[in-house]
């Protein structure tokens, strides 16, 4: 089955999986059934690029709200790749540098791409890979320049390259003419009140009686935020209730539950 | 008692306590209900933090009009937290310098907070680090970049942080964005003229009559304006009247009064 | 009475007073109800510095059109303050210097002030100090910045500041939001026909019967513009009859006056 | 015929004919009406830059959506011109480079050119080469300034020289007048049902029966796409299946290929 | 008389005397009540330079159509003064240099100024000092901060400075705040018909009986443009006219004149 | 006779006629009525330039559709002024130099001139010296200004200029005020039908019966346009039949010269 698979690929040596494992420090439940086709094309893609004979860059964009669960996805697929060579391409790797540094080691990444038969680069959070504002709007016109040209570039002969894209400002990307680099685009969605159910379940946190309206207040919202909900609404009204209500002793308080949800900031 | 906690807790060693003072000469007192409970759930963060067991830093902004007493309230949050790194980022320690200079110091920051098990960062007066000016609407880039960066990215295993950011210009933040990189928001508020009776009446000034009329004239009034504009109505229409005053000899005039007010200007 | 009070301050060792009596090169003469109410709350605003133990800068705008006394007013409360440390920052001393240069000398400005236990600094025009431009509009983005933060920071302790700014430019120091810094404003009005009245009895240049008419003409005229109308006026239409005039031989034509009045420039 | 002529011509000494190679690895098939009278029209021009007897250069604008096919077409013109000297000039073999830097090499180009009796310079993607990004819009100003004045720039004595160029974004083109910098314009279109069932026929991998509603499918798809989405039709559901299809052992199922067509990023 | 008065004032040494007769290479002539007036006003100011006791510059801007004649009112104001320091300050002689350049050759004028009891500055078309395009619009914001300083500035005790200002773009002046650093503003006109015959008179280049209409089609030219156009008419239709013409031996031929007037560009 | 005329004069030493004649390959044939007045009245301020006792540059924009022969008429005036100094400064001879550069290249051409008695510049595509782009619109502030002051410059005594400007651009001319710094402006026109049927039977390419039809398509074509299109419609539509068409042999077929109409990109 499929979270079964997950756990049988072991990264060959030279990929980053360190780096990778970062992004799903959660490990990868499965969460609905929209990320699961996700995750299968993703990897059906990654046979395509084994077979390949010459071509440019196999690119996939995975798009959707901001903590769906996208950096997870790109990261869970470049683990069980088994590629040669996976890396992952973050703004936080090159915090403070300038736009012209940032370019050079973009590049550089893809041209040791280049010298493996097999190869994924995820670029993570294309938007902040191109320093962008609303306001303006701004962005790096000279990153955003390279990564175009990078993005349609043909590796040398019997290289196979798969790049991975992911954002959160998906508008902006077709308002620059970004999302034209991509051949496919994935749609990476919030929980649905059904999703949120199963995670729900699994984590155990809820009065059977409250399982529902728990759920149904989870409506839309992106995972990482679920888990951001359960941690605090487990401390309950005054700390310290979290062993109690992870040991099972305890229930979360609903009122409480929804004190929590008041604060967070909505997207 | 909520005031009691407060001067119960020594910070640890190693914090900028000096740095954190500073933000309230006046000390903390309770001036209403949502401050109260503002700082309530702010000590419930501070509890989650040191329970955490690896995850992104946990991020608050407090934000509400000049002069409400967020940075009061977030170095108070600091103070109590009982946390080695205590450390606040504000644009009066980085005045004159580069923005890429300012940059690397606030990277330094968060570097330093990556070498403790627990630490607090509060990013004091958002808009002004960025370098905000409405016209234009024009702000630093670089500067915006990084912070957002640092906001998501993980610390190292086993260290812990908590990240409060103040702002008085949190509809700029939501236009650049800044503002879905906190999971919670706080609104502080201004007095509201029961919140300014309270305060009144600690500092009785007033005769019991005008009492009344005096918290009134202060609805909706930040606590920073509260002080300053009974400092200079206490002085008299000639001066020199402040000592009778404080002494509880004599009480502020409301005609004078009601001039003060006329002078101050309107937010 | 008022203006008896003003010559009989002398001036402290250290304050730079030739650079304020620059500013009063007519003295200082009483001109109408408000410029006067204008000169003594300031003065309370001294005297509140002095008694003051602790706080961030005292701060206060003279705002008004062209030419309508505001830096006089400083000027002459800095030099009758007897502070031991009175500073102006004028755009005129830092004529051709880079935009940081002017920062870092605005810096030193508000450095030494912090050495001396009682200062005042007059930020004369601060439009022309953030070189300001009305079309764009355009401004010195780092001189903004660097003023916003002095003008919130804490002095040491033991050392208490006025800082007392001066603009005919108030909608765009509001646009900016830079009036929100000042904690009072006091505007600074044009002449009405009853203060013209008084200043033109006093140079005794028209004829009696003439008196009414200038003062009316006069309305809504700033101080600057009736002293530069008067001399030109006095010279008469062909030159050469001031001395007359001044003497008291002969007094000025009011056709001549009302030719004066058309070529000057209109604000 | 048309197709046969192709391959009667071997590119001559000196031209970068790897270069242009890997502009059509797919080889040159006959795809359109459109496209055929496109090429021969081309080769006409070549035929007329032979027995020119000085002249500015020759020049003819490539333009269609993205993929329809204009580098191939470029390409394939440059390798049977019989030129001595043929050269693209291409973002990619310029990527990271300082505009003025790009320029420079520009030139080069254009100054070997004028050595050559007889040259084709193809300036791909010229939108890419102007480093254009549709916000704001911006792109270079000195290489569209370079470009302008090389495209009209006499070639000396005895030199003649053809320059094609290729864009997608013809509307950018006009309106920054770069169109009225080339004497001619071809449109490259994409694929129409009835060119796209020849292509499907050549490729034989849809049964009879489904091979109109293929095309059907098709219908204004640019022939980049068409290769890209029966490349993974044929791997089938689950992966694996593409060497029976392309044996000819199995065909691609229909509902696969509608799915494969729904995920692909639309123009 | 007024044009008499002109020739009589020998300028005094130090004054850059060929500079300002380059602006008035046709002399002075009468040319209009407005202008006479003009004049006077001007060495109405000049005078009161004279006898004033320290202020800050007299400043007295002249504006109007481009070619009306306002450089050439200047100079002859500057000539006539005997100020021993009259400099005219004008982009041609700072043509290619940088804007901070500028602004320090302009400092040092005034500086330089400073050092003369009596001087004139001659500010000469200050939109091309501003370096001043329509489109944007643009200007040099350094430049324009420069003299803004610079008019208000007050000269050292016993020297005093009269700068006038002349520019053709009124309206860009005043919407960047420039006018109202000027005290005083005289219109200088295109010429009227009654003007312009007076003109032609003296010229006698046209037959009596087409003196009228000669005038009347000159109706609101500017004085550059009247002698433009009759050196132009009397060249004739071929050419080699222009001898005859000025020695009286022939007149303007009518048609000739009006083809002429048609060619040239219109304000 | 006007062409007569034109052939009988030899470019005096100094002038770069080899620049000037690299402006009219093709010679300069007679093509309508208001390019020969064009002619004459250039070659009439040419005599005046030769008279001129001390003035401003004699100053004259040609102006007119892309390609309508206006840089061809300025290299004729050129050639047969017989100046001993005449030069051409075009976006051409300056390419890839940075502004100032050319800025300074600009200068060294006018202080050149200023050493001869007698001399023409001619400042070809005006819009591609400014390095001008619609979109913005953007163009080189510096360059603009540098040419607006020279345009205006008194030249030495007795060093008489005439400077001719050439635009397609004239829109964008007077909106950056440009045109204003010419004294008088000529269009230079497309064919109209009647003009186009001169040159055609001058070519004899068309069949006798085809004239009129010919000519009338050509409405309104710049001469530039025409040259291109009856060079390509020479070769036939399979090419090679040019030696025929242009041996008087055969004619150019109709349908075939629409066709090449069609692909001709439109102004
Ligand atoms: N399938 C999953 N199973 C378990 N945890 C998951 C899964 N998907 C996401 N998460 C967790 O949810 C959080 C958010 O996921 P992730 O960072 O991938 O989202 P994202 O879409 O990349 O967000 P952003 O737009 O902010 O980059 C992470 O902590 C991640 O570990
Ligand atoms: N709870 C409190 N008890 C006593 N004094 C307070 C309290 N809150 C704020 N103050 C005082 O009020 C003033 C304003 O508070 P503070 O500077 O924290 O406001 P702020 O919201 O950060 O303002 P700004 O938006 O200008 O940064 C300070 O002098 C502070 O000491
Ligand atoms: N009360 C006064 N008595 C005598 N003279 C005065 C008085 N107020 C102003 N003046 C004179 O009027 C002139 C203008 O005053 P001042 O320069 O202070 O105006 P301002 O408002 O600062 O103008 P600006 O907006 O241009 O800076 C000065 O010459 C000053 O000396
Ligand atoms: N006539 C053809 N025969 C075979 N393959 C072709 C033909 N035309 C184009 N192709 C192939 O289609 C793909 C797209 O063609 P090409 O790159 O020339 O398109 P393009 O219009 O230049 O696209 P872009 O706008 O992205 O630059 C290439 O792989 C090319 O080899
Ligand atoms: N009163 C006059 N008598 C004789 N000639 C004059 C007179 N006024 C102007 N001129 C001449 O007219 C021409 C234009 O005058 P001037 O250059 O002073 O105009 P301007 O208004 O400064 O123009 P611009 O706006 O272009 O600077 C000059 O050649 C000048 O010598
Ligand atoms: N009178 C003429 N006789 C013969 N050929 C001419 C004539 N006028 C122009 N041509 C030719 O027509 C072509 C276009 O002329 P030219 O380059 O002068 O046009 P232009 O108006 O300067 O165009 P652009 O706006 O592109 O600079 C040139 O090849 C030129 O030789
Ligand atoms: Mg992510
Ligand atoms: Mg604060
Ligand atoms: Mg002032
Ligand atoms: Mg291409
Ligand atoms: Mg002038
Ligand atoms: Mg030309």
């Amino acid at each position: 089955d499929f979270l079964h698979a997950l756990h049988e690929i072991i990264p060959a040596f030279g990929a980053s999986t360190d780096d990778l494992e970062r992004c799903r420090l959660n490990g990868f439940v499965e969460c609905g059934d929209q990320n699961k086709e996700n995750f299968q094309k993703a990897m059906l893609l990654v046979e395509q690029v084994k077979v390949s004979k010459g071509s440019p860059p196999f690119t996939c964009l995975l798009e959707g709200p901001s903590g769906s669960g996208k950096s997870a996805l790109a990261a869970t697929v470049g683990i069980d790749s088994d590629f040669p060579y996976v890396k992952i391409v973050s703004a936080e790797a090159m915090i403070g540098l300038h736009e012209s540094t940032k370019c050079a080691q973009i590049v550089k990444v893809f041209e040791d791409a280049y010298k493996s038969p097999l190869s994924i680069i995820i670029l993570d959070e294309i938007e902040r890979l191109l320093e962008y504002v609303p306001i303006g709007p701004r962005f790096s016109h000279i990153i955003s320049q390279t990564l175009l040209v990078l993005l349609k570039r043909l590796p040398p002969k019997g290289k196979n390259l798969l790049v991975i894209g992911t954002t959160s400002e998906v508008g902006f990307l077709y308002s620059v003419g970004f999302c034209y680099a991509f051949s496919v685009a994935y749609h990476v969605p919030t929980l649905k009140t059904d999703d949120a159910k199963k995670v729900l379940q699994q984590l155990n946190v809820f009065a059977d009686e409250d399982m529902d309206a728990a759920a149904e207040a989870l409506n839309d919202v992106p995972i990482k935020k679920l888990y951001m909900l359960i941690e605090m609404a487990a401390k309950g009204k005054s700390g310290g209730a979290s062993e109690a209500i992870y040991s099972g002793k305890e229930k979360i308080r609903m009122s409480h539950f929804y004190d929590c949800l008041k604060d967070a900031v909505r997207y």
